[in-house]
């Protein structure tokens, strides 16, 4: 499964992107990009011999892990009879991909429209939102992520919006539930639920109803922390959103196909939203594909009257021909069970077994195959391991952890002051339970900054 | 080539379609999408043994056909190594797509960005340009497309923005060179280059040239009608963008990578860009892939400094491996000299030829494999033959030279009162000379609404 080393391919790779790949996200000249030579299920390794557990699934989209044979040889299949078509058309691998994703979708969520990806997806749903309401604002959460478009980054809320920002009109920030630093002065699930629905009617009500098209939520927060909605919170937003003729969005791109243990989060709180977005997992980004799920009612909206809206790789019947054979490997090895059982048997006590000798540890909060431990300098006043959005030397007790974990052949996902477990849904238990020692063992770097 | 029909497996893909595709840019009721059971280089067919010579190339994207074999394989080889991984990492195919792309680009467009599509190319293009000079606006031209996201269609020239322009700030648009229809009361190319230029420097000088990030042209217009600019104007607009400090963006999502018979269009031209966006025959969409291609200066300005923007599948190493096949492919091939002699040998005297024939054709213009017929009623008048926008009965002429053509096994590209003949760049003579007779047909449906 590790290839022999191969420094000398590794190091004109290298050079190739240093030369040529401007990276995302990035200050080129300030990056170190590993150059990685293969991957398969749970692991990826590099020229030099170095095999990394993946904790991070790429960017949480790789739900089956890398090089699931019978993905790779449906790949291989659509290849060779019909790679690419234009979107006008019906073609059986683009049928076929939203006939099942529709079949999973919560409630009337049956007409599926395919972009790129999560960014694009996100776009196109508030664009039917305000279509459908003809209504301009659109209220999102801070601590989100919705896409790196410019619509998508201004409902984000984190700092990756600030440099985009100039002022977007028609979007509106609140705040969702997040007990473990409640600024809703909760000290309960059920006070932080009322309170944050309380406060989300209070905004809709002075931003004035009829002028708000759509409440736009990830179901499970993820890149901004994995803070799992108390119960009754989006059974809260569904009632809102029907008490004032609002369409209710629920972006599931990195919470979606297994990740929280169901096919959508959405299930795991038995709301029906009237849009969901979705990318990463449908395919596990074996080739790039997003959409939108629409409600019967929303459809109807474009039913006598074109949508204004659509892309060249709409419905790419590669992407999409990846999609029906993932969303069919995952059923048939119940890979979306397993990322249940084996987060609530495996991982979660796992992970408060570890809360529980490393101080740095402040909270462990998850389910299914989507963890967040966040790190603290002080258990008692919740102070982050390192401030907000900090970098360089104010970074680095996260950076030291991440060094550590990787020195131990776990690849981490780092954000802030947390790190998130967030494997393949389909990584076996010894590999979760040698990530977990890998975690364990580099958490000890993260408590030398406990106060 | 064409397989037996099977209408009953067509007549479920459709089933499936109708049901859960929701299709771009259309009433979802009033659509009757084709079931497309295979193509293969310039042809499709459908599940009743209709075959199709494709004039669109897709969506204008397939330059080199459908099914090349040598680009196949690469996806299928590629698909057993190493489908995907994260943005981050050096990945080969990843570093070789962007340099054979920036080999090929021009000047000192030497970093690539890459992106899912066109569509999002130009978002990020729009920030790179925002940041670098730290000013607000972007001004785009009328009659021009740049994508269906929030940002690139407000930047588009075209009815399609219409429904989600709400009064974007930061955007604004003027009029490019259209010498057919002047409104600078040109007469000769070099009268409408000169005026369409003291037009932008009015426009710059009126928004405040400290205002204007950038600007944004396609090389060459694409949907909006194919038209070649005048010898001197794109650098005339390079010396206004260098005057004012002002960000010179070329959109060449689609008349890029062979199109115009040159790498790119910018090269027929002789000028040099700081930002240029690419897609579609990048790989001729085999898999979604599109991108930015920086300058020196530009790539300067986030060197030490993040740039904040990013995607999941940012040089999707699927989509780069099959952009390195494709480009490989039309370099051994020799495809873009021949949609560059094809073009002038054959295509061009064919369409004039025809429009000798046909009162309904009013002008033909074009290069390469990109070449418009404007279809009019009174070539004195060069009154459209459909209105602008046409929907319905309005739109019936077109309509029904579009039926013509496909009963003739011809599947013409149409938007508004035109045609285009966009074969793939690889497109065989034989072929083309089919398709210019089936057009030729087709011409005398529309010469009957010529007053």
């Amino acid at each position: 499964m590790t290839p022999q080393p191969n420094p000398q391919v590794g190091a004109a790779v290298k050079a190739a992107d240093r030369a040529h790949v401007f990276h995302s996200w990035s200050a080129q000249e300030l990056i170190d990009p590993l150059a990685v030579a293969g991957a398969e299920g749970s692991y990826f390794w590099d020229y030099d011999g170095n095999r990394y557990l993946d904790f991070t699934s790429g960017l949480v989209y790789t739900n089956i892990g890398y090089q699931h044979p019978k993905v790779v040889a449906a790949i291989q299949e659509q290849a060779a009879t019909m790679t690419t078509f234009a979107p006008a058309f019906a073609v059986e691998a683009r049928s076929e991909a939203a006939r099942l994703i529709a079949e999973r979708t919560p409630g009337d969520l049956d007409k599926i429209f395919f972009t790129n990806g999560g960014a694009d997806a996100v776009e196109h749903a508030t664009r039917m939102a305000r279509l459908h309401t003809g209504r301009p604002k659109v209220l999102a959460a801070y601590r989100s992520y919705h896409g790196g478009t410019q619509q998508a980054i201004n409902l984000t809320g984190d700092p990756r919006r600030w440099a985009s920002d100039t002022g977007t009109a028609g979007v509106v920030h609140f705040w969702a539930p997040y007990l473990y630093r409640s600024r809703f002065y909760a000290e309960t699930e059920q006070q932080e639920c009322e309170r944050a629905l309380q406060h989300l009617e209070d905004t809709i009500v002075f931003e004035g109803p009829q002028t708000v098209a759509a409440i736009i939520l990830e179901t499970v927060p993820g890149t901004a922390g994995i803070m799992i909605p108390p119960p009754g919170y989006l059974a809260g937003v569904r009632a809102l959103c029907d008490k004032y003729g609002i369409v209710f969005v629920l972006d599931e791109v990195m919470a979606g196909f297994g990740r929280t243990g169901e096919w959508f989060a959405a299930d795991l709180f038995d709301v029906v939203p009237d849009l969901m977005t979705f990318a990463k997992g449908v395919n596990s980004g074996y080739v790039p594909l997003g959409g939108v799920a629409i409600s019967g009612q929303i459809a109807e909206t474009f039913a006598k009257r074109p949508y204004p809206g659509g892309l060249t790789y709409s419905g790419h019947p590669l992407a999409c021909a990846a999609a029906v054979a993932t969303i069919n490997v995952m059923a048939e090895e119940g890979v979306v069970e397993h990322a249940a059982n084996l987060g609530a048997q495996v991982i979660e006590p796992g992970l408060r077994a570890i809360a529980e000798r490393h101080p740095s540890v402040g909270e462990v909060r998850g389910v299914g195959m989507f963890w967040a431990l966040e790190l603290v300098k002080d258990r008692e006043t919740r102070e982050p391991l390192v401030p907000y959005n900090a970098t360089g030397e104010a970074n680095a007790p996260m950076a030291a952890f991440g060094a550590a974990a990787k020195k131990n052949g776990l690849w981490p996902f780092i954000n802030m002051n947390r790190t998130h477990v967030v494997p393949p849904c389909n990584v076996t238990e010894t590999e979760a339970k040698e990530g977990l020692a890998a975690l364990d063992a580099a958490l000890s770097v993260a408590d030398e900054h406990v106060r």
